[in-house]
């Protein structure tokens, strides 16, 4: 007879263990992608990283755009709470330099180097418009933390917008150019990101 | 009787005439690419761009290929002029400061915006060989002004290679949202990068 609770200790696992396929499904996914581009990258090159075989990945996704899309969710879910983590510092500066390192981290290890960015057009109309809606809520946070530095005097008077767009092309331009196997570690490349970034607006 | 001097005269100005023409054409493709992306763009969107006939393009260039490539070539020829101009002025800092807004300016008037740096893998192997080169000399002079700034004790000890990353994927990205017919100019822009970037270099 088998117990309720093994039952339950059953699903458990069961849960856990297509999480983390599922995981792997997307890293496999993110390096394929860096490697030939989204757009020549096949469902058999997936599977070829993943080190599985391409009928077990319909188990979790039916085709390569909602693998990207899934990369694309988990993305900005990272980077909203990353901004609501920001919160907990007292000044501008140091939530910024929390954000900016943090995003680093997000584009070097979660995305590892993966230029989802620059992959938008991809999509279906109605998922370009909810990504891009995400992307939108996630600058806004960005740019309602360079305001108040400006407003307590923390940060130069300049104008918030550029600033957003020079912090976060510096940051998402790092897809161009970055290889997980380099020599640059990603605590490392985040800190110079954040004292370059956010050392540029600071009053001296 | 027709007298040499007015054949040359008539020459200059025949060329002058199709210098002017072959800017045109580049300019209104450019303002086609950034409109709907160069894959998508028909050289009849460049004709309409800029109001010629079709036919009179192939005058100029056999194809868009060869449209992008010469946008490529003549940013790249710009920017390797900005470079030399840059070793007039004394100081690191002044040298960097005027690279970051000449280049700005590249990017919002000479390209009007438009996404070149992203489309490097439309060419032919051997023009993207040439592309990439031109692209690694600009760099390496980049990182040349920068670890002078670091060895003149102008600028902070920081990894000059991940400091070009950082500089030049902030400019590049203005390809990602600058519209010419936007409230923000190109000087007052310049400024505000060259203060941002290389403020954000400088030793306190």
């Amino acid at each position: 007879m088998v117990h309720p609770g093994m039952v339950e200790r059953g699903s458990a696992h069961v849960r856990e263990k297509r999480r983390r396929r599922r995981a792997e499904i997307l890293h496999g996914a993110l390096r394929a992608f860096r490697e030939k581009g989204f757009h020549a990258t096949t469902l058999d090159d997936i599977a070829l990283h993943v080190g599985v075989r391409k009928t077990a990945l319909y188990h979790y996704f039916p085709d390569k755009q909602s693998i990207l899309h899934e990369c694309h969710r988990e993305a900005s879910a990272e980077l909203a709470r990353i901004v609501r983590g920001a919160r907990t510092f007292p000044s501008a500066r140091e939530q910024l330099r929390y954000v900016v390192r943090e995003h680093v981290r997000v584009m070097t290890e979660t995305l590892e180097g993966s230029p989802l960015a620059f992959e938008v057009t991809a999509f279906s109309p109605e998922r370009q418009r909810e990504l891009m809606a995400a992307r939108d809520t996630y600058e806004r946070a960005v740019r309602r933390i360079i305001a108040r530095g400006i407003r307590r005097g923390e940060f130069k008077r300049i104008d918030p917008k550029v600033a957003v767009f020079i912090v976060l092309g510096a940051i998402n331009w790092i897809a161009r150019w970055y290889r997980p196997e380099g020599a640059l570690h990603a605590a490392e490349l985040g800190k110079q990101y954040a004292d370059h970034l956010v050392g540029g607006l600071e009053r001296r």
